[in-house]
């Protein structure tokens, strides 16, 4: 591609520095830019860099927060006897989109990977470990990935529970709420039938 | 979509406002940046900022520039004696990507739209009229889309050219390079018989 203005190039490039943004959608964006007010860039790129400068990481649960605890942590009227352990922040947003979850959360910031190198060690489970012997603390609920990742972390954080006077529970495992059975794929088909639920 | 963090909200919606980025691009576009480091995002926004601060219109030729003469109409070795007259920025990268012409351009910023309400008015005529009557102006090339609308911006700019020692031509249309004749549309290889051209 080639530019007769360097600031174009620049903001092209950056823009398509971004995952799953190419060259050709980079242009389409900053000409569209280029047609709204400048106040609408300036805005733009200064709620992104103050997202970033300011953003931090919860002390209590690794949520991403604007403050040194996040504003689920804070909130008084949450139910502080759960504690709901997801791997990231986007399975934070997907639950609490659900509106069936009151309690609290623990984000991991990823599951035990050894292919990729992930360890133990690189995740937020220490605290999480600390916060479950606080006696407030009465369950903790798994909502981790059905993987066999997520199956060895669920099982390693297991591990380090027992002992601990708290209920562990995983999230329900089987075929999907309208979805239509014979595209269920085996393996949760399978399962499905073993874990059944006694209706009466 | 239920947001934790106020920050993390306003980096979403300013990516969402963009065309085409929905709120859940929006959202992996942002996490994708809080895992990089700080100074990824500060001269991200900085060179989306600076861009749309310090970009200008070519006052020669209406070209997005970094100053006030575009580095195509500044370049001597280039051919002053062709003007390629193109709707928008996105055709003179287009047109300079195939490496065919090295000639100067002209941006109209547009085309003659009535149903936009877009008029000669709105777009840069005036200036292309007062470049054709320039000595070293021998030919004006109409790059225009071969649409009823690119026809009537083409056929209005001729009658403003009408008079003036300036030969006129429009890039050649027909069916295009590779493409199968089966999947031509009708109008296209239907004119593309009436134009034929003689091989010997």
């Amino acid at each position: 591609m080639e530019f007769s203005s360097k600031l174009i190039e620049e903001a092209v490039n950056s823009f398509a520095s971004l995952p799953g943004i190419g060259k050709k959608t980079a242009l389409r964006l900053v000409l569209h830019l280029v047609q709204r007010p400048t106040e609408d860039s300036v805005h733009f790129a200064r709620s992104i860099a103050s997202m970033r400068e300011n953003i931090q990481h919860c002390t209590t649960c690794g949520n991403l927060s604007d403050d040194h605890i996040c504003s689920i942590c804070r909130d008084e009227r949450r139910d502080q006897s759960m504690i709901c352990v997801v791997e990231s922040i986007r399975d934070v947003m997907a639950i609490e989109d659900t509106r069936q979850f009151r309690g609290l959360y623990h984000v991991l910031g990823g599951i035990i990977q050894p292919v990729e190198g992930i360890g133990p060690a690189d995740l937020n489970i220490d605290t999480l470990v600390e916060r479950a012997r606080k006696p407030e603390c009465r369950e903790i609920i798994m909502a981790i990935s059905p993987t066999i990742e997520g199956d060895t972390t669920i099982f390693y954080i297991n591990k380090l529970l027992n002992g601990i006077d708290v209920s562990v529970s995983n999230i329900a495992r089987g075929v999907s709420f309208g979805g239509e059975l014979e595209y269920a794929d085996e393996v949760t088909l399978g399962r499905s039938i073993v874990a059944r639920t006694q209706v009466h």
